[in-house]
């Protein structure tokens, strides 16, 4: 199964596509879909979602995943952000991929254990569970592929639990 | 000239379709598309963006406004908001009608002559330009043609002052 995370950003939004495999989780892609810094909101929203599509049309996801919350530094970069992730989110429901939603917290413990942890601890599990060489990743698609990797978790554990059920 | 005002919330949003020729205005449709308030933010989202494009398809505008800023009970309800209007936004640009954008206070003012005008005056207002007969107009459907009347003012006015300029 592939799984595409999604971490919305005012003028960008950085991506990570994994494969699960059981209990294994390899990276297929990582990245940042942009657009461009002088275009009025509603020319970058736009392009956002063209890149969006182009995304998922080249890859093909079977799930996605993307943070619930939102981290401003003030009220006008909070409405920006919000607009962005809104524009995202109804372009990936309108593909047919309802993405699941998860906090900063859930995706924190999801890959570390404790829903506390800073980048550094993020990033570092992230290379680990997708046994990347160690080359700097960018800080959003770290956070997608963090994001991937904790609705990947999600999913093996809710099928963990639909098999003791039965 | 065919102008479409939006007037975004969190569940639905106005609309009102004017019909501008030289200084006169008139009515073509006013009302609201909606989304079920039990669904998921995403699926809300992209219920909203499909009704936008039925709304485009059936009416075919030249022009579209919507409002610039935002009005939240709270912060979370603020972000809500912000994420239709920017799935709304990016839909009206993907469609060619990179809409225009004004506040609040440009919209009264342009309806009513007052930047401070409530809501009452502003219905008043819009009823006796559009020379609509006096039944209730919703206030999401108002205000929708409010922000339309706003753009076909500005549009006469650049276009006055072009003529003025050659």
């Amino acid at each position: 199964m592939r799984i595409l995370g999604i971490d919305p950003g005012s003028f960008n939004a950085g991506f990570g596509l994994i494969e699960q495999q059981g209990s294994s989780l390899r990276l297929i892609e990582h990245g940042r879909i942009c657009c461009s810094r002088g275009d009025a909101l509603g020319a970058r929203l736009a392009q956002l979602v063209r890149e969006l599509d182009l995304l998922l049309a080249r890859t093909s996801p079977d799930a996605a995943a993307i943070e619930a919350t939102f981290h401003g530094r003030n009220t006008r970069s909070l409405i920006v952000l919000a607009q962005a992730r809104g524009a995202l989110l109804a372009t990936l429901v309108e593909r047919g991929l309802a993405p699941r939603e998860y906090s900063p917290a859930e995706v924190k413990s999801a890959v570390t254990g404790n829903g506390r942890a800073d980048k550094t601890q993020v990033q570092r599990m992230v290379r680990l569970l997708l046994a990347l060489p160690n080359t700097p990743l960018a800080t959003d698609a770290s956070d997608a592929l963090a994001i991937a990797i904790c609705a990947a978790q999600r999913a093996r554990f809710e099928a963990g639990l639909a098999r003791t059920r039965r």
